[in-house]
C-alpha cells in the first residue's frame, strides 16, 4: 500500500489524523450504546437509539451545527451557507444496526460528515451551499422488518401501513413512536421540499472485498444494486432411500442441487457485476434415509442495472423449469422482495472520483451490492456514495473493521468532494 | 397382468383366495391396535404390542401351533414335524411399526406364515421339518432407536448396553421389559441353539418400485443391501450476498450442490444395484441474503455387495474432497451407521425362484434396499426372502398398499417354497 502520510491532501495530515482518531473513538463510544452488552444491537426507537441520537447531537453541536431530531427520529444538524436558507448538500448515513453488528456500518458515515463540518467550523469557513448532516433512524429494518424508515421520512414516502407494523413483541411503529416521545400523526413533517437539498453524499464502508482486492482504501459507487428475492420450490416424490433405484427417483434435492450449481455458473459467466445466491435450502422430509420429496430454497439476485438484472433472473428461472421438466418434477417461484437499481448521479460521481484520485492516486468505480439510505434519497435528490474498504469485506458481524489510516484518507476525500460539490452543485 | 386365477398352483384357488382374504382382514384388525387412533403406530413393549401379540397368538393356536411369548417379547408358534424335536424352518416377520405406518410392512409376512401352517393343519399334514412362525417384537427401532431387537433376541446378540437405552420419555429398555411383564435378567433365554433351525424364509412387501415396474407380483431377494450413513460438512465463508462478486466467494452450498449432483451421477453411472441419497441438507446461517458459510448434509449409500459398496463410497468422498479443494473450502465426513450386506442363501433362493416361477410364470431376483429381520437371523442360519409388490413402492406411510390377488399368489408361492425346503433343507 502506498504511503499517503506526506501527500498534499485536501486536509492537512494533522487534521485528518485527528479527525480519524475522533471518528474511531466515537464509533467505539456508539458501540457501547447497545441493548445487548458486548454485542452491538441498536434498533429503531429503542432507548439506545434515543441515547445515540443525543450523543451524536452533542457532537454535531460542537461542530457548529444547529441540531434537532425530526418527526421520524432522524437526528439532523445544519451548518448554514454563506447566505441564509440556501439549499443544503445532505451528508450522513444511519445510526441503527443489525443484531450483533459491527461498529462502522452507518455510524462511520455520520461521524465522517460531522468531521467535514467540524473542519469548516474550525476554520470559520462557509460554503455556497448549506450542509446538513443526518443520522438516519432506521436503515436496516431490524426491528420492524421494513427498511429505510429514516430516509423515507425525508422523502415523505412512508406507506400508510407502516404505522401498524409490529415488532417481535407486538409493539406497533405508532406505539414505538409515542414511547419515544414522537407523534405518529406528525411523521409527514419529516418530509423535506424538493428544493431543500442539492444532493446527497454518503460515506459508507464497502461491506465487500473489492477495494481490498484492488489494494485501494477508497472507491466511488456507480449504482446501488437492484435486487430480487424469491422463494422457490422443487416438488418431486419422497421415497425410501434404499429401495428406489437411481433411475426411478424424483429427487427434489438432486434437482435443486443441479439448479443451485447452474445459478452459480450462469451468473458467473454472464458477468456485468451481477450476483446470485441460494442462501437457504430446506429439504422435506429431511431424513437421512428418505429421498427428498420437496426442496424449498431462496434466490437472491442483484445487479447495478435493471434490464440485465431482469434478463438474468429470467434465464435462471427458465433453467429451473427445464431441470424440473427433464426430471419429471415441478418447479415454482414466488418473488417476495424487489428493489430497483439506483444509479448514482454522474456529476457527483465525477466530483467523488477526482477527490478520491487526489488522495490515493487513482479512483475505482464499483457498484454497491448492499442497500443504503441513498436508495430512498435518490427518489428526490441526486446521490453519490464514497466507499471505504473494510477488512476482508466482513460486515453485519462483530469482526467488521476499518483501518484508521483509511478513515483519515476517507475524511480528506469526503471533505474535498463536499467543497467541489458546493462550488458546482448538480443540475 | 396375466390371469393366474385358473392356474394349477401349489394352493388351490379356493384356499389361496380364502387365505388372502383372512390376511387382509387380519392386517386391518392389527392396524386398529395403535397408540394413535387412525394412524398406525405400534412400538416395542407398548400395551399395543402386547395386545397384537395376543391377537397373533390366538391365530397361531387356531392354525394348530403351540404358542408362547419369548423373553424379549417375540410371539412364537411351533408346528411340529413328522418326528418330535426336529429342527424347524423359521417363518415370519415383525409386528412393530414406524410412526404413522402402513398396514403391511412386517405384519403381512407373519400372517402369510400362519396361513402356510394353517393349510398344513387343515389337511393334517406334517413335514420332515417343524415350522416355527415368529412375530418379531421390534425390527424398526421406532421406540429406542436400536433395530432388530426381536431377531437379535433369537441369535442372542443383544449388546449389553441395550438394556439401558431409553425412549423419548426416558424409560429404559429394562424398565419397559418389566412393565410388559418380562424379566431383563432373562433376555438371554430367547436365544436359540444353532441346531434349532435349518433356515429362515421371510415374506415381506418390497417397499420399492421394482416389481411394479416389471409388472410382476412376486420377486426373490438376492441380498439385503449393506448401508453406510455419514454426516458430511462443507465449510466455506459466510458473506454478504450482495457485495461479494461471484469469483470471490467460498459458497458452501454451491460446493454441496456440486457434490450432491455428483453423488447422483456417479452412483447412477456405476450401477450394480447401488443407490446413494443426500436426504437432509442444512445451510448455515441459512438466510436469503447471506452466502452460506457451512452446509451440513447426510449421505446414505447402499448396495448388495460389500466391496463394490465400499468402492463407491470411497469414490464419492474423494469427489467431495476434490470439489472442496478446487473451491478453497474444507470437507469432512463422519460415518455414524454401517450395516454389512447380507447375502441370501443360494439354495433357499433357488427354492423361492422355482416357487415364484410356478405361480407367476417367471421369477425376478432383486436386492432388498430396506433392512429386515433376516439381517440378524443370517448371522446364525441361512435366510431367504420373498417380496410382494406394493403400490408405487410406497412404504412407511399410511398409503402403503398391496393387492389381495398378489397376496393370494404370495401365499401360494410361500407354501410351495416351504414344502420344497422341508424336503431338502439347506446345508
Amino acid at each position: 500500500m502506498p504511503d499517503y502520510s506526506a501527500a498534499a491532501l485536501p486536509l492537512a495530515a494533522e487534521q485528518r489524523r485527528a479527525a480519524a482518531q475522533r471518528i474511531m473513538a466515537r464509533c467505539a463510544a456508539l458501540a457501547e450504546i447497545s441493548e445487548t452488552p458486548g454485542a452491538l444491537t441498536r434498533v429503531y426507537l429503542s432507548p439506545e437509539h434515543l441515547r445515540a441520537n443525543q450523543c451524536v447531537a452533542a457532537w454535531m453541536a460542537a461542530a457548529g451545527m444547529r441540531v434537532r431530531q425530526d418527526s421520524v427520529g432522524n437526528v439532523c444538524g445544519r451548518y448554514e451557507a454563506q447566505t441564509p436558507d440556501a439549499p443544503a448538500l445532505l451528508l450522513g448515513s444511519h445510526l441503527d444496526t443489525v443484531r450483533n453488528a459491527g461498529h462502522y456500518d452507518g455510524m462511520l458515515g455520520v461521524l465522517a460528515a460531522i468531521e467535514v463540518v467540524a473542519e469548516l467550523h474550525r476554520t470559520g469557513r462557509r460554503l455556497p451551499v448549506a450542509l446538513e448532516v443526518i443520522g438516519f433512524a432506521d436503515e436496516e429494518g431490524t426491528r420492524f422488518g421494513i427498511t429505510l424508515l429514516g430516509s423515507r421520512g425525508l422523502t415523505g414516502t412512508w406507506p400508510p401501513e407502516w404505522l401498524a407494523r409490529t415488532d417481535a413483541d407486538g409493539i406497533s411503529v405508532a406505539r414505538a413512536l409515542e414511547t419515544a416521545g414522537l407523534d405518529p400523526a406528525r411523521i409527514g413533517e419529516a418530509a423535506r421540499p424538493p428544493g431543500a437539498f442539492c444532493g446527497y453524499l454518503e460515506l459508507h464502508i464497502e461491506q465487500g472485498p473489492c477495494l481490498e482486492a484492488a489494494d485501494l482504501p477508497l472507491g466511488v459507487v456507480t449504482a446501488i444494486n437492484g435486487a430480487r428475492r424469491l422463494n422457490c420450490v422443487f416438488t418431486g416424490e419422497a421415497n425410501h432411500a434404499g429401495t428406489v433405484p437411481m433411475g426411478q427417483r424424483k429427487d427434489a434435492l438432486a434437482a435443486a442441487a443441479e439448479w443451485t450449481l447452474a445459478v452459480e455458473q450462469i451468473t458467473t459467466a454472464r458477468g456485468q457485476h451481477r450476483v446470485a445466491t441460494v442462501g437457504s435450502l430446506h429439504c422435506l422430509p429431511g431424513a437421512v434415509n428418505v429421498i427428498p420429496g420437496e426442496v424449498q430454497l431462496t434466490l437472491d439476485i442483484r445487479g447495478p442495472e435493471e434490464a440485465p438484472l431482469a434478463a438474468l433472473l429470467a434465464e435462471l428461472l427458465s433453467e429451473a423449469e427445464q431441470i424440473a421438466a427433464r426430471r419429471g418434477l415441478r418447479f415454482s417461484a414466488e418473488q417476495f422482495y424487489a428493489i430497483h437499481a439506483t444509479a448514482c448521479d454522474a456529476a457527483l460521481q465525477t466530483h467523488l472520483r477526482e477527490s478520491v484520485a487526489a488522495v490515493q492516486g487513482r479512483s475505482l468505480s464499483l457498484p454497491s451490492g448492499a442497500g443504503h439510505d441513498a436508495i430512498a434519497i435518490a427518489e428526490r435528490w441526486p446521490v453519490g456514495m464514497l466507499f471505504v474498504r473494510c477488512d476482508r469485506g466482513i460486515s453485519h458481524h462483530p469482526d467488521e473493521s476499518v483501518d484508521e489510516a483509511d478513515v483519515a484518507l476517507a475524511v480528506s476525500a469526503y471533505f474535498a468532494a463536499v467543497l467541489a460539490v458546493a462550488d458546482a452543485p448538480p443540475g
